[in-house]
This record gives structure tokens, sequence and C-alpha cells, in this order.
């Protein structure tokens, strides 16, 4: 047992206060977890588009004062009660997709969406009680999908926990925690491209790199990346990303270009860039008769998908994934056996790295588009 | 040979000289087979909603004065140059969407997008020479989906035409020629419900209890049908339909309704009404994590399927077809055969039966929602 265990501990956290404005470290409060709950301390943890969404609030629910971070890696610090699985000690990667082995989806081999544990973005609170473990003078902060990894320690639910092989870097194998896997997984689990098919990546963010070597690892013989920012190609060619379009260079649009340069459309798509219209386009820029579109970005609340029903009657499919449809505790520890066997590599992911102190700077990154992942390093 | 081969043949078709306006039994010219093309004697007819609606031209691009139908059956007259796999006297069904086995649709095991024969609902002519085959006094009259099958007799290319066992019963098997197979197809081959599925068949005409038989066959355990029209609910039971929902009988959406019904949607759902809204409905009441949806209805030209991109990463599939996925060459035998061994039974989707010079009476079955398929004896 840890001799903070049971106990409040006082600790350093990133608090975003108000809708865009710079997070501020402060020091927060962290409850010990309560009964299926455990408490972490986080040693890595990175940004990922979707921790920038919330905080700036465009076209989401805000929810303020908030501990955003969900890409991470730590260490059990204690437990709650009933929590069985882990114990202090363990390596772990917390996940804002839960697993909770009991539900009808957890039982079925298909899909991720845990009934007690998919991941909630409105929600600021622990589902046993409805309150935050995290507060500053008495005042609560919300958590944010149930991982709040922008603190030093975290509570979490023990279903949303991954446990690791303890030889795994953290420092690495803390961006698998979300948008890593869920590239590699939209491609490997949803996708599926059979072997020489043509695979199309809207948005070369991590999330799409990641579904780019999902494609390469299948066997894919063409991968074309579309973004609209050209910065991010020089990066893509190391993930097999061998053809670029970049939206705005076209007048027609960027579907029509595709079906185009592939004579008739790709094979498989994937969206990864949060935007509606690249959503569309990624559906309808697959090859009818066979063609698979798979979605992957998080969308605006207020989103709306639309397309001609034509466009499906032509036999394409249409689907998006969560975490890749990975489950959590049972996919995680394999894909990190991937990167121990140097199966994948996350080291190219991996563009920039901050102090603790300085994680706005991984946000300018992640803003100005110059970043994939930025490590921020809990103890600097 | 028979002695008409190679001539113009003058026989009674049904024309439709305006959008809504009764058909007009008249005397034709239908000209001689050009190469790869055979002129087929119709003797067995049905009436198809799509039928109904180009002839409405309501939604559809107008088109006239046409011959319409596209679900028969008949017997080879002649054959045009270079027709090897036909001969006159073989029993055939003529099929809207074709197969010229040598384009990448027609190569590849998924689908039945062939580039050259698939399904236009917007051309009126031949595709060899852009010409119509029927006229009357010199003046063409335009062709429906290249099988015009409301005349004694019309022409139609070598690859919308599946030879049969010449001893399935041609008043049967015609209807085979588009909405069964189209509603069977779209279960058996592309909504793939494993045994113990729930089912939801949106629209409980001829192709949606079609798909219900194939729910059935597949082995479901629910199969709930949805209808605005509760004459429909009386033929569905016959299909192993055992539950219906009307959604005019309830406030909320008809998804809402489903998901309550079936603890958070069934598992597979085929849409054969045609109402963009109710595709919507169908995608939005499968289970998320699972659920799979099929588009069979034919939208509107200028319909928008919409819904938030959040159902989709949810991990629901839309998919959509155009008659069932079959290859009507390759495929369309089997189907009569399984006619032919009772797996299918197809007489109780025979609600009615007219001689042709009572055409305009099938189409009052179906405008009324009385019939599921009314035949119409050519020779009559
Ligand atoms: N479904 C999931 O499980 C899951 C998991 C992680 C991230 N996400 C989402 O995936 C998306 C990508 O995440 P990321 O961290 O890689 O973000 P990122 O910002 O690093 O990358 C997104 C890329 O998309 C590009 N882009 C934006 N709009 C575009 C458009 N219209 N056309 C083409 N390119 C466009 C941007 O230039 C950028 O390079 C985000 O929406 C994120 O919220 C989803
Ligand atoms: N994709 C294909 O290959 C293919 C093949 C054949 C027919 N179709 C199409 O399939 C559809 C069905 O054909 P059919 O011949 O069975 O037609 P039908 O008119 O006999 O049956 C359609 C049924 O849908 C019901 N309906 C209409 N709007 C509805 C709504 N909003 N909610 C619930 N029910 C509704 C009607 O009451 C009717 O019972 C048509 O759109 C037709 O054009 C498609
Ligand atoms: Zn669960
Ligand atoms: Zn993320
Ligand atoms: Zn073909
Ligand atoms: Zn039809």
């Amino acid at each position: 047992m840890s001799s903070t265990a049971g106990q409040v501990i006082r600790c350093r956290a990133a608090v975003a206060w108000e809708a865009g404005k710079a997070l501020v470290i402060e020091e927060v409060d962290v409850a010990p977890p309560q009964a299926m709950e455990v408490r972490l301390k986080i040693l890595y943890t990175s940004v990922c588009r979707s921790d920038i969404y919330f905080w700036e609030a465009k076209g989401q629910i805000p929810l303020f004062p908030r501990i955003f971070g969900h890409e991470a890696a730590g260490i059990v610090e204690s437990v709650g009660d009933g929590v069985t699985d882990l114990k202090p000690g363990d390596h772990v990667i917390p996940v804002h997709t839960g697993e909770c082995k009991e539900c009808i989806h957890c039982k079925s081999k298909e899909g991720n969406m845990c009934d007690l544990l998919r991941v909630n973005l409105g929600r600021g609170v622990m589902i046993s009680d409805g309150q935050s473990r995290f507060s500053i003078n008495g005042k609560p902060i919300y958590h944010f999908v149930g991982t709040s990894t922008y603190s030093e320690y975290t509570v979490v639910h023990v279903g949303c926990v991954a446990k690791i092989n303890p030889l795994a870097p953290l420092d690495k194998v803390c961006i698998l925690g979300c948008g890593i896997s869920s590239g590699l997984g939209a491609v490997l689990n949803v996708a599926k491209p059979p072997k020489g098919s043509s695979v199309a990546v809207f948005g070369l963010g991590a999330v799409g790199l990641a579904a780019a070597e999902g494609a390469r690892i299948s066997g894919a013989s063409r991968i074309i990346g579309v973004d609209v920012n050209p910065k991010k190609f020089d990066h893509a060619k190391n993930f097999g990303v061998s053809e670029f379009v970049n939206p705005k260079d076209h007048d027609k649009p960027v579907q029509e270009v595709i079906a185009e340069m592939t004579g008739g459309g790709v094979d498989r798509s994937i969206e990864c860039t949060g935007d509606v219209d690249a959503m569309i386009s990624a559906f309808e820029c697959v090859h009818d008769g066979w063609g698979v579109a798979v979605l992957v970005g998080v969308p605006h609340k207020d989103a709306v998908f639309k397309t001609h029903p034509m466009n499906l009657l032509h036999q394409r499919t249409l689907k998006g994934t969560l975490f890749g449809n990975y489950k959590p505790r049972t996919d995680l520890p394999a894909i990190v056996e991937k990167y121990m066997n140097k199966e994948l590599v996350l080291e190219k992911f991996i563009t920039h790295e901050v102090p603790f102190a300085e994680i706005n700077k991984a946000y300018e990154f992640m803003l100005n588009g110059d970043s994939l992942r930025c490590i921020i390093r809990m103890d600097g």
C-alpha cells in the first residue's frame, strides 16, 4: 500500500477555467478512489484533437472548469473497494471508452459501446456518485471523458484502465490511449481493406496517420492522403502515404478528384478530420459496388451527414468507430505488445515533447497544425 | 429459327403517353434485335413500385411516351449477332440490372454494379445505338430500365437476360425479375443477420415481405414489420412477421418506438419503402455496436439522407443494394431452383391476376395498396 492510499492527494493539474483560455497549472485536491475506481499517477500524457474541441467548446457542449487529457500512461497509486484486477504499482493506460466486461456490448464480439462505460463527452463527474474527485478549495473541477490526465493524479473507473506490460516505455505507449489505437483499429477492425486495396485517408494528423499505418499493415497498394494543410504531407511520407490531395488545390469536390485518380473511387476511405464535409467526401469517394468508408473524426454537435440515398444503393458502405472498435482492457495490452515487438512504430508519431509546466505549448503545436503528438512529461 | 426472326413484329404494348395517365394498349412495331440483343416474347409480367414511380414521374425524371414493365418472364424469340448464350425457345427472365461478365464489377465477388449494364433509370434507348426498338407509325417509344415488359415482344441486351430452368412456371417465377429477389438478396447477401437476430422491415409490400422471408430463412428470432398502411399487416402474418408498428400510431419517431421494443434497437433493418424519412428511421433504429441497416427503396431524385455522424461512430453500419446484390445471369437461375425445390414460396406474394387488356387494374391495385404482386397475363 502506498502511504497516500485513502487520503486526498494535493498535486498539480492543468485546469481549463474557461473555453479557449490557456490552461492554468493549479494545486488540486484529488480524492481517493471510491468503489470500482482507481487512482493513477500519470507520468506522460499528450494532446489529441478531442481535447482541443472540448476546450474550445465551439460546437461542443461547454463544461468548465475542467481538467482535460485522455491520452496518457501511468502507474496505479491506489484502488477502491471491489477492484481486484489492478493493484498499486501496475503500469496502465487509461481509456475514455471503458469495458465493464458484463454488458451486452462487452460480451458481444463486435464493437466497444459498453453500456456502462462508453465514452460520454458531456459528463464531468464519476458515474458511481455523480461527483467529481477533483477540487480546489472544496470547489469541484469537472472530469473529461472519465480520464482527465492533465493532472499528476487522477481517478478513473477500473473499467477504463488497461493494464499493460510493465516493460513498455510509458513515454511512448501513452499515445495508444486514444489517437493511434483509434486510427489503427478503424482500418484493422472496421474498414478491413483486403490486400492490394486503395485506401484514402482524410486528415493527416496522428489519427489519420495511424489509419495509414493500418492500411500499410493490411497490404494496401495505394494510400492517398487528403489534408487541407500541406505541412502534413511531409510527415505523411514516413507513413506509406504516397499520393496527396489538398482539396483547396481543386475546383471540383475532392471525391471527384479521387474518383478520377482511381478509376471510380478507392476501395476504402477513413475520415480523421472531424469536419462533416470531409466525412461526406470520404463516403462519396469510395468505389461503388464494394467501397467502405469509416468515420473517425469527432463531429460538431449539430453536424448533419448528408448524402443522396442512391450513393448507398450503389453498394457503398458507411461505418463509424470509436477507439477503433478495440475493447480497451481486452485489446490494448496486445497493441502495446505490437509496439514492443516492433510491428508498430510509435516514435514517428511523436513530434514534440514538453514539461507539464509548458502544456499550453503542446496545445499551440496542435492548434498551429505543427504537431502529430506532443508528449507532456508530468514530472517537468 | 422462328418465322419472325429478322423482321419487325407488330404486337400489343401498354404505352404510357403521359405521366400518371392510364396506360393505353397500342399496336407497336418491335424492331429485330441488334448485335448482343435478344427479342423476347413476354408471357407474364407484374407491377413493381418502381414502374409506378417513373410513370407518375413525381420526383423522378419524366420520359414519355414509354413502355414500362420490368418484372416478367418469357421465351426468346430471336437473337442478334454475337449472342451465343441464348437461343430461340429458351425460357428467360429479363432483369433491369445487367451482367456483362467482363467489367471490374462483374469480375468482382461483390455487388452487381456492372459498368455496362447497371440499371439506368433515365435512359430510354438501347445502349448499342442510342435508339429505341419500339415505334408507332415510325415514331419511337422509349424503353424503361432496358426491359419494357409491358409489351408482347421486347428487345433486351443479352446481358440483362437470365436463362432459367424450362420447367419453372413462368407465371410464378416472373416476379423474381425484380422485387422478390431484391428483398431476399438485401437480407441474404447484404444485411446477413446472424441466426437469432431481430430484424425490422420497413414497408410491407412484396419487396419488404421478401426481405422478411430472407430474415425467416436466416433464422431471425423477431421480425418487426413497419408500415403506414395497416392493411399490409394481414398479408405480412404469412411471412413470419410477428410484430407490427404503424408509425402513425405513435407520437415519437418510429426509431424510438423500435428501440424501446427491443432494448436498444434491432440487429438488422431493411428499408423497402422509397421514403427518405423511413430510410433515416430504418438506419437509426438499429442497435449501436453492431446494427446494420440496408436501404432498398428507390429514392426521390432530390432525396437527401440525413443523420448525425455520431450515429455512425456508435458503430452502426449503413448499406444499400440494387437487385439484392445478385448478379442476374449468374445468380437468378439458382433462385428459380430455390422456388422449384420449395425453399422459397412465391405464391403468397401473388395476390391478383389480370389479363393484359386490364393492366391499368394492376396499377390501381398497387396504387390503392391492395396488392403485393398482380400477375398480368400477356395472352389476355
Ligand atoms: N473516433 C475516435 O475514436 C477518435 C479518437 C481520436 C480522435 N478522434 C478524432 O479524430 C480526428 C483527428 O484527430 P487528430 O488528433 O489526428 O487531429 P489533428 O488535428 O492532428 O488532425 C486532423 C487533420 O485533419 C485536417 N483537416 C481538417 N479539416 C479537413 C478537411 N475538411 N479536409 C481534409 N483535411 C482536414 C487538419 O489539417 C489536420 O491535419 C479529430 O476529429 C478527433 O477528435 C476520434
Ligand atoms: N433496390 C432495388 O433493387 C429495388 C427493387 C425493387 C423495388 N425497389 C423499391 O422498393 C420499394 C418497395 O417496392 P414494392 O414493390 O414492395 O412497393 P409497395 O408500394 O408494394 O410497398 C411499399 C410499402 O411501403 C409502405 N410505406 C410507404 N412509406 C412508408 C413509410 N414512410 N413508413 C413505412 N412504410 C411506408 C407502403 O404503405 C407500402 O406498403 C419501392 O421504393 C421500390 O421502388 C427497389
Ligand atoms: Zn460493458
Ligand atoms: Zn482522443
Ligand atoms: Zn459488367
Ligand atoms: Zn422493381
